[in-house]
């Protein structure tokens, strides 16, 4: 694979570019905004693109090139980011967002289907996890409920969790996302479930030896589910713990198994995506700031490209090491460099 | 290596073991406890193991064999675990005990020597690490103070974090060991020491892309400690998070750094036991429940011997496996056995 193109100030290649693509999928933090600080020029980008002639859009979009956001951020439900979006100015409706919440929330709907007497989720994560496993009909615990929002732990928290008295027997999963909320009691909480403490009649595999005895393989041990796993989230143009950092690496590094991620990089959130927007995955471009989950994304989907900004996570530096996780096709400064030098 | 030797009900093989030694390193959580409930005829061992002839204990030791107390658990200093351990029956006295807090504070105040205007350490952890680091004149701030105790962020304390006005600009380490009251705002904070986002003048490799641009490195990052990596930690006869998981496995991940561990298996706390205590190694055995960190600890120092206890994390089949990190030289299923067949 070549050296990435580079496209700021360059308007032909953009032009060229262009071209070669009808859909482009957009990550959120990093690209167009970092926290509450939108980058100059993105909502004209969004509509700049959106006026671009299409080649092959499917007829139920309008004409032009079409633009659907795809972020790791769970703490949002795609109503909430279709409001923040659209507050920004950035033009979009509902059905243009696909969140790993979303994306989590069908998979366990419909690909995982729990058993009746299993089908709770417990949630470490915000609000927009829950929004979207309401949307899809999902039972969960944890999450924003204040009861499981607290720092310490008693005696009592201890002995209810570790006889699992204090846990819910019709856990059948824990869905582990990005948590500002996160403490001691939920992790310890999540920890149980995954070990399946809170299933009676069971001491044998969980007993003080259950963490490293695999061989004693515990049936009643909840599946362990990820939004995504970004380590870090770009916010107030610095970086902060992300999903992968202050939840589900701790879980797996506590319990030994890795989670199933439904987020970017893991393709079956692509898989979702293209069942529900009719992809033509050739004439699609992975737009985001991060190698090891956007562009990754894109090279592993085998999507016509992919374009890497330089205002989030990743440096030119980064996919110029031999142990980068993925090299972009293109990139640019700033996603609104794609409007063209005669735009600044 | 051969096959472990068991010991419990072995008259003949206890008595030979018992020879070979002067001096115990004794783990606590899962071998004497777990949590606050001690196992079974603990102290009368302990006494049993002082009332056995020494070959050569130090002149200034009393007669019998020595037991030494080395635990990676942080949230009590040494004079609470002596509390805790007298409380409980087991004779002991304060300098009997070597704490990962402890041997965390040794290292800082007198092997790091953080120069005088970035002295402080921000703790991720409990009183216990305070207690030693404050035995030791180390500043610090973070761990227990009420300020740092609080769920979820808001925008001025992204910003804040984000621009380092929130920071500690003489912040030189971050110490991360067992918390109990661990909360995003805190990992938040340790996350930008690490980065080296509290000095100012830093911009070039303090933006977003800072995090994996090592090439750009960046001078005022604080030093990552850790107190040690345990993964999990033996409580209620169950396991909870550990050290390891909650707190410094996150820390990892964010920034892509990996910490210095005072804790065993490091061999960095062997040194200082092996300083503070005039051990003959060939006559040291090491006794624990757990192989990846007091197994191996034992093994890779070259002590004379190591015990396995099945009171704790490891089991039988965990040494059993290829990939066990370390094998234990013998084992005992509690360590009580060691009193013999006749004193059940």
């Amino acid at each position: 694979m070549g050296a990435p193109k580079y496209l700021s100030g360059d308007a032909s290649a953009i032009a060229d570019f262009l071209d070669r693509f009808d859909t482009f999928l957009v990550d959120c933090d990093g690209v167009l905004w970092s926290g509450e600080h939108v980058f100059d020029g993105i909502p004209e980008t969004i509509q700049f693109l959106h006026s671009q002639a299409s080649g092959s859009a499917p007829l139920t979009h309008p004409p032009g090139k079409r633009t659907i956001f795809v972020t790791n951020n769970s703490t949002k439900s795609r109503v909430e980011y279709h409001a923040k979006l659209t507050s920004k100015g950035i033009p979009c409706t509902v059905d243009d967002i696909f969140g790993s919440a979303y994306s989590a929330a069908v998979y366990i709907a419909r690909i995982l289907r729990l058993p009746p007497h299993r089908n709770k989720v417990f949630v470490l994560g915000e609000a927009g996890i829950e929004a979207e496993l309401r949307s899809e009909g999902v039972p969960y615990i944890g999450g924003t409920d204040p009861a499981y929002r607290r720092l310490g732990m008693t005696p009592d928290d201890f002995a209810g969790i570790a006889d699992g008295s204090h846990l819910d027997p019709a856990v059948g999963a824990v869905l582990a996302g990005l948590d500002f909320h996160v403490d001691y009691y939920k992790l310890a909480h999540a920890h149980a479930y995954l070990r399946g403490d809170h299933v009676r009649g069971n001491d044998d595999s969980n007993n003080a030896n259950g963490e490293t005895n695999q061989n004693n393989e515990n049936t009643n041990r909840a599946v362990f589910l990820a939004t995504n796993m970004d380590s870090t989230l770009p916010m107030y143009y610095s970086l902060f713990p992300g999903a992968g950092s202050a939840t589900v690496v701790a879980l797996a590094h506590m319990t030994g198994v890795e989670p199933l991620s439904l987020g970017k990089p893991s393709q079956a959130m692509l898989d979702a995506v293209e069942g529900r927007f009719s992809l033509d995955r050739a004439r699609t471009c992975m737009i985001g700031d991060r190698l090891n989950t956007d562009i990754q994304f894109g090279v592993q989907g085998r999507l016509g490209g992919t374009l890497a900004v330089l205002t989030g996570v990743s440096s030119k530096a980064d996919w110029e090491k031999p142990e980068a996780p993925a090299v972009p096709a293109y990139y640019v400064d700033s996603l609104s460099d794609l409007r063209g030098p005669a735009a600044k």
